[in-house]
């Protein structure tokens, strides 16, 4: 099998700093690990906040520190820091070669969507952000890892994407529409779910947006791991 | 303009871990920077210190430090470590936002290739890794980002590939051929360069290979930044 993962992030219009943060990090007992957060509202402050979180979360996975407390860990340090005034989303999506598992942490209102066989659904489970208070608990899903599992995690920005004129993206509904017609490979729905909420907005989105899908696949090509990264930058 | 960057990476023949560490960090100034090190040896121990070389170097730049700086302080940590027993190579590769610049820090034998316009160079000034004295000093290269910029960084494997049976890459040479006959991607060029030397060693890797590009391309798209990982896991 091959395990793709694609992510896609756009800044809130005129804002020149995303307070979205995603990392990807090596699992020291085999796989990898991505780190999403978003901190709480836009620009340079926010970004700081985000930054902070996933450096935690980062450093503590590196050390072997199992998700679910490395998010706790995460929370507490917010707390701490911030004595409860600023808070911020935390999703962590890991491919655990030790245990053959798909990891999905999650301290984020927005729901998670998982596709497997036939089967579609969106994790809606009550989920508070990190920072909140003390002794914030995620949320965990694990699953085998298994050929046509496809998972969508997001920043709020993607779903209040169009609320401005009172048309809130169903973000489930358009997943669910976007794998009816076709196969996407992970990057191609990332982006056409970045282009829609865009769209919505006017082109001038109304928050930071980050899509990120993953997608098992049988096994096509060579035992090469590979990573690209594309950095549109002005003038 | 954008900048985009791919990794193409395996693992020495018959052998579970890579001891080659590859990680991207946002620059909390703008940009972003990717960290290649190569742990002496193979397997499980290079893995460790690879690893440790990474963390250490992303969680400086992380907090702003200067690139210089987070690979001098890497070396120290190592050598204190390890007691000049153990030692690893260094490749940081910035887009550093601020100054607009492309800095490319080294601590590893490895010639790294740039083309700029017509002029392509093989940067092969005397470079000594991580770990080996107290006070070791990276060769730092900076340039402008501009348009038609190709870069790539790799770790021995690549330069060491057909030794075996006495035919090694000259890795330089095979660039220049290769951005000869076409313009290729960063990822085409990263997986060619990567099949070249498989073969070499009759597809069986006798090390670790990384290959880094890096391209700065015209502006073609939208403003997402967006990445891509592909992890190819066995069964």
């Amino acid at each position: 099998m091959e395990v793709q993962i694609a992510v896609a992030k756009v800044n809130k219009y005129a804002s020149s700093e995303s307070g979205d943060t995603l990392e990807a990090v090596e699992r020291p007992n085999g796989g990898l690990s991505l780190v999403l957060a978003d901190g709480q509202t836009s620009g340079h402050g926010a970004k700081a906040v985000s930054m902070m979180v996933v450096r935690k979360v980062v450093s503590l996975l590196a050390e072997g520190v199992r998700d679910g407390a490395a998010a706790r860990a995460a929370s507490d340090a917010l707390f701490t820091e911030k004595k409860g005034k600023v808070i911020s989303t935390l999703n962590i999506a890991s491919v655990d070669l030790r245990s053959g598992t798909i990891v999905l942490t999650r301290n984020n209102p927005v729901p998670i969507f998982i596709c497997r066989g036939d089967q579609t659904d969106c994790l809606m489970d009550e989920s508070v952000p990190l920072g909140t208070s003390r002794d914030v608990r995620p949320v965990i899903t694990e699953m085998e890892i298994e050929t046509g599992l496809f998972i969508v995690i997001s920043t709020d920005g993607l779903n209040h994407a169009g609320e401005r004129r009172g048309q809130a993206m169903d973000v489930c509904e358009v997943i669910r529409s976007l794998l009816d017609d076709q196969d996407p490979a992970p990057q191609e729905l990332a982006d056409e779910l970045l282009a829609y909420a865009v769209r919505l907005d006017d082109n001038r989105p109304a928050d930071d947006i980050s899509v990120l899908v993953l997608k098992v696949i049988p096994r096509v090509g060579d035992d090469a791991r590979r990573m690209m990264i594309r950095l549109p930058i002005s003038a």
